[in-house]
């Protein structure tokens, strides 16, 4: 019988993989399950969005351009261009899902056995990306006693080797919804810059800042055009997680040139997601004010009914819809399985995502959930209620 | 300045990518170029597909499965099943296109270094997917004079080491044309056993065998189930290339398990796509007929055109919608764009993929080129034309 990679086998699992059978269980049985486990957004995807599907006047469903259409390029440009990020249609490469630009990413700038440095916790999917790649993950941590801003800049230095290629941002985060400030994309500019480094921004949540913050791209900065790869996508911005469309942009002609032979490779990416994404970029301002006043408004509600727990620390999020809560517990997989399999509050539990698997250095995290708090404000008071009683139940 | 890996520098540019500004510039001087170098049908979609996406009725485009959609796999088997393969919903993964299939595929079973055989002319972007794997491609050439038949298996054995994991196969083939034998398969089969290998077959082309022949697939033989892994697309089939559906089909439960970590990483297939895939299933047969009865009588004509030409050697494709032709010149790279820049017959001249593209070995395929017949009778019979009369001139 033959056997499979060593690799394969090391690609990490998605953190709450385990717990999917007892969330099924337990729905078999009748329970109520609440996920605060995904990022899948319940709002709404835009109408312009929907329409342009509805109304294609395709016949033959060819391929598009390797690099995405032109003229959905250049109109990602003209969005750039209004948040102050000046980029040509050139210097995009649209993807499938910001999922692909991640892998294009890596792919192109790192071989085997290169590292990458990526402050923890983070999107568990970059192990995969970078497993894949083979690349390896250096984890600088950050705290939740500081929201998990970024680590001193002297912790990356102790970490650079020759093999270090980049250091990856999540900005804002998933999951730690911390939006970086304009001095810390500066520091970490200043040091890719010394040592000769790539800085990749996932940027996927750049419209999702809060309380009168400002999201600042490392797009913006001058002098790190060498330096500088972006990830986007659609998925949150236009709650359209299942069109698979994104971007990587960069103003490194070297960078898009080898990511342009990734991208050839699969020929293109989706047509009738690209039209959906295309037309997206006409949703009105309205939209996205709505948007962000209804997740700012979940956002508090989940924070202040967190804060009534005895023992739990809550990182506040300014960004993104995903916090890191620190429960009065050892083992949040045990915790996160035991609601599953044996506790309800009048005919509902919750699942949660544990935070262990966003983190790479090996016992972190584990008295950590993420929750995502892309439910209504009544679902969320009902799932900390829960929280809160299953808590007292499980200690005992 | 920062600098990208050695192996994103490895990436293959595609066959024709260097034709690609030539091509642009013959047309900005008014000629016409007759595209033969992309196997992008002119066909028409099913109308059963297009409409289906019409007529969604979705308010949030949410993530799919990530193996695809339950009922969407369920379809696919009872597809399969009506062509004598017995597969069930959990044995295949939907990917984004066949490309991803092969990504996948290649990352679940092959660390870096690995080594994989493929027979050679083969399609280019298996190249590509290696590289990017970190894998090997080890090449064995096979014979325009048999129409591209499979090498002697005593070949194969020449080249297994410790580090082959696979080999890889496209039936019917990718420039050939050539249709496998249920006899070459089970050779194959034997092979793959006693050396404990996979064996992976494109059969993106399946429904494209012609002159009565039938295509018999890998996973129609006994005893060969847990080697066996199958790429598949909607591309070809269906003339839907633009939407990126295929999958990936194993019935050895460690390949798909660890396959769907990749799938994981990626999040989903997109959704758009998957419901034009859904209704492609129930196109009727009548479509398919239709089709296959355009394909033969352009092949046939294409075929009796080149052979009028002087030292012209063609493989007769039995399959598929490509066929590679020897031409008297040296170096076809040279011609193709000779053809671009300097060649027109009553306005029009013609784009071809220069075959050496389709080789590993370096220094093979200099005087081929593949021809993809998705063209009208009318322009295929044009377009040899103008390649005889081209070639008289080339020759002075």
């Amino acid at each position: 019988m033959p056997s499979i990679s060593n690799k394969g086998r090391q690609m990490p699992a998605s953190p709450i993989r385990k717990l999917v059978p007892f969330a099924e269980a337990a729905k078999k049985r009748g329970v109520h399950v609440i996920h605060l486990n995904i990022g899948q957004p319940d709002i709404k995807t835009p109408k312009v969005a929907l329409d342009a599907v509805r109304n294609h006047n395709i016949e033959v469903l060819e391929y598009s351009m390797t690099q995405g259409s032109e003229a959905y390029r250049k109109k990602i440009a003209d969005y750039y261009a209004k948040q102050d990020i000046r980029v040509s249609s050139d210097e995009i490469i649209v993807t499938t899902g910001g999922s692909e630009a991640l892998s294009f990413a890596m792919g192109t700038i790192m071989d085997n056995d290169d590292e990458i440095i990526i402050p923890e916790p983070f999107y568990a999917n970059y192990n995969g990306f970078a497993t894949a790649a083979g690349v390896k993950v250096k984890p600088i941590v950050s705290s939740i006693d500081d929201n998990f801003a970024l680590p001193p800049i002297s912790k990356f230095e102790e970490l650079i080797t020759p093999r270090t290629k980049a250091i990856l941002i999540c900005n804002p985060g998933n999951p730690t919804g911390y939006l970086y400030s304009k001095a810390e994309i500066e520091q970490l500019a200043e040091l890719v810059k010394k040592h000769n480094l790539f800085l990749i921004a996932d940027e996927v949540y750049r419209e999702f800042a809060y309380d009168g913050r400002e999201h600042y791209s490392i797009l913006q900065l001058e002098g790190l055009e060498e330096n500088a790869i972006v990830v986007d996508s659609v998925s949150k911005r236009y709650s359209m997680c299942g069109a698979r469309i994104g971007c990587l942009i960069s103003k490194n002609t070297e960078v898009i040139q080898t990511a342009m032979k990734f991208a050839q490779a699969r020929l293109s990416p989706p047509t009738f997601a690209q039209i959906a994404s295309e037309a997206a970029l006409e949703t009105p301002q309205e939209y996205f004010d709505n948007v962000i006043t209804e997740y700012v408004a979940r956002r508090d509600t989940l924070i202040s009914e967190l804060k009534k727990i005895d023992g739990v620390k809550v990182a506040v999020p300014q960004g993104a819809f995903y916090c890191v809560v620190e429960l009065p517990i050892a083992d949040a997989d045990d915790f996160a399985q035991w609601l599953l399999e044996n506790y309800e509050l009048d005919g509902s539990t919750v699942m949660v995502a544990p935070a262990a698997g966003f983190y790479a250095s090996p016992g972190l995290g584990k008295n950590q959930i993420r929750i995502a708090y892309v439910l209504e404000k009544e679902q969320l008071v009902k799932a900390v209620q829960i929280l809160r009683s299953a808590l007292n139940k499980y200690k005992d």
